[in-house]
C-alpha cells in the first residue's frame, strides 16, 4: 500500500462543554498542525499516488473555512465540542468527499483510505482514519 | 477509527546480555520518549475518545516505576534484556490493564487497540501494537 | 557562556487590532510552545546552571496565569495586541523578576541573560532576549 | 505486533516528466529522510526484533547506490519518474529481499511487514508498506 | 532584543568542485529548509516586529528564483560552490536589501540583524548572521 | 558571521550527588543529542566554513570515548556531576583543542567560536558556547 501525506496548519479558538474538560471549558485556542494522508494500492502512469498540488490546494480550501476563527461560532459545529478527534473526523469527511467528486483528479478517485492527524501540542495529537469509497 | 496519543519520557540506565549487542553490553542509558496511542471506533457524547487528563496521569504513574532507574535492578525485569521493543510491550500491557480496569473511565473501556512507541534516539525507535479486550 | 533551556506550552485565544493583521483580527487561537533559556558564565559546585525543577515549576506558574484563556480578557493585556513577540517579552519579564527575587535559588541569581522563544506554528516563531540584573 | 524503525537520509537530484509536475519538471533535488520500519509478531530470545546494527548497515548499503546521485542517470530508473512514493517502493523491495536472503539474520527472516517512509520536506512525505514473505 | 522567524523550503540540484567534497562532487540535490530570523530592539505600535505576511512573501519571492532548479546553471552562481553556508549568505543579502528598500514596511527598516539558517538534513545545517543597515 | 552545525548522539548512564537532584541521584541514563556549531567570519576558497566530513569524524571520535558508558566510572569525570551543561563544556573543550591542533584542517583553524548543545529530552537542553583561539 502506498501513502502520500501533505501538511498544513490552522489557528483556532474554541471552548468545551462538560466538567471533564476542566480549564479547557474556558475560551482558549490551539494551533492544529494537520497531516492528511492518502492511501492507494497503486501509482498512476507518472508514478504518482495523487497530484500533490491538488491535494495541498484542497486541504487549504477545507481548512480556510475554519482557520483564524472561533469554532464556537461556526454554524456547522453548533452543539458540538470541537475536540481534536472531532476536527480530524470533520476534515476527513471533506477530503473523502473531494476524492469521490474527482476534485483530486484520477489519483484521488483511486484513494481507498484517508487518515487525518491533528497535532495540538508537542505532547498530544489525535486522528481519524477510514475507508472512503 | 479514531486515535488519541499522549507523550511523556523517561531517563533510564540498563545493560544488555548477548554478544550481538556489542558496546551496548556495557551499562549505558537512554532517554525514551514514549508515545501512547489509544484507538476506538467512536467518540463519547462529549466528542472525546478518552479523558486526556486521565490518560496522561496513568501513563506517568506507569512510567514513574521505571523513570530515573537502572532497569537491570528492577525486579520485574530480572533475566530480561530491556530493549526498546520489550519496554514498549511492557508499557502496553500496563496501559491495556488500566483500560480494562476502568482507570481511564468509560472512554478507556471502549478502547480496542493500543500502540506504544518509544523513541530512543532521532535515528531509532520501536513499538508494540495490539488489541486489548 | 553556559545555557539551560526548559520547555512548556500554553493554548490561548486572542484577537488583534489593526488592518495589518488581516484574518487574525478575528478571534482565533494558538498553541505557543515556550522555550525559556537561562544563561550564566559559570556553574555552581554541583555543576548546575540552575535547578531545573525550580525552573520548570516557575515557568509553569507564570504560564498558568494565561493558559487556557482568552488573552483579550486578561486585565494585564488590556489595549495590547498579544502578538507572539509581545508574549515572549511578557514571560521574559516575569522570569527575570523570579531570578532576581531568588525564586530560582542561587543559580537563578547568577543568571545574566534570559531568552524566551515562543513557537506559534511549525513555520513561525518569535523571541525576546535580554540581560537581567 | 512489534516494530523497529531505523533512519538514514540521501541527497539526490532528479527531474520529472509530465506537465502535472509543473516546475518539478526541471532538474532539481531533494534530501530524502528515510525511515525503514520492520514488523514482526514476536521478539527473539534476546528480546530483539532484529539486529539494529545489521538493519542500519543494510539500509546504508541500499541507499549508497543512489546517494549523492542524479537519479535520471541511474540505469535502474530509466523511463521512470523517481517520485517519493516510487523511491519508497524501490527501497522496500530491496529491504524485503535482504530479509528473505538472511542478510538481516534470523530476526530478518521473521519480519512479516516492512514500511519505508521518505520525508521530502517538512510538509510532504510518502511511504510504501507491504507484506514480505 | 526581539526576533521573529519565518520558514520556507526549496528543493535544488547542484554539484561541487574540489576533491574535498568527495561524492558530493557528483550532481546531487537537497531540500533546504530555510529559517529567516529578523531582529530589532523594539516593536511597533501594534506590537509587531515586522509584518509576518510581508516577510513570508518576500522570502518566497527570493527563494522562487532558485527553487526547483539546478544551481550549477543559475547565472548568479557561476564559478561558485553553492554550499549551504554560501546559500545562507546569498539569501541574507537579499533579505537585507529588501529591509533597507522598505519592501518589509517600517518594521523592516527597523531590523538591525538578520540570520538565515538552512537545514540540509536532520544532521547538518549552516547559517549566516549579520548586521544590516 | 557564518556557522555550520553537525549532529550526533550518545547513550550514557550516570548518577548525581546532591539532594537537589531528587530522583536523579539514582543511577539512570540519557540519550544526549549533540549539536556542535562552528562559527567563523569567512568561508574558504571552496565556500566551506569547515570540512563537514572532518567535523563529523572528530565529533564521533570525541563522543566514542563516552558513548555506551556509565559516566560515573569514566576516570576523567571522577568527583564531577556529569550534568548536561557540564558535558556540553567537556565536548566544547575537546572540539576547541581539535580546531587549534589542525585536526579540522585550515577551516578549523579559522573557527573563532564553538557552541555545543546537548538535548537530554524534548523538554530540556543545555549548551556551552565560547571563543576558541
Amino acid at each position: 500500500m502506498y501513502s502520500l501525506t501533505v501538511c498544513d496548519h490552522i489557528m483556532i479558538a474554541h471552548s468545551f462543554s462538560g466538567a471533564e474538560f476542566g480549564p479547557a471549558q474556558r475560551l482558549h485556542g490551539a494551533t492544529f498542525v494537520v497531516e492528511a494522508e492518502f492511501r492507494a494500492p497503486k501509482l498512476d502512469h507518472l508514478n504518482l499516488l495523487i497530484d500533490i498540488g491538488l491535494a495541498r490546494d484542497e486541504l487549504r480550501r477545507i481548512l480556510a473555512a475554519v482557520d483564524y476563527r472561533n469554532l464556537d461560532e461556526v454554524p456547522a459545529f453548533v452543539g458540538q465540542n470541537t475536540t481534536t478527534e472531532f476536527m480530524a473526523h470533520h476534515i476527513h469527511a471533506q477530503l473523502a468527499a473531494a476524492c469521490r467528486a474527482g476534485v483530486l483528479g484520477e489519483g484521488g478517485r483511486a484513494v481507498t483510505v484517508i487518515k487525518v492527524l491533528l497535532r495540538e501540542s508537542p505532547l498530544a495529537w489525535a486522528a481519524f482514519e477510514g475507508d472512503i469509497g
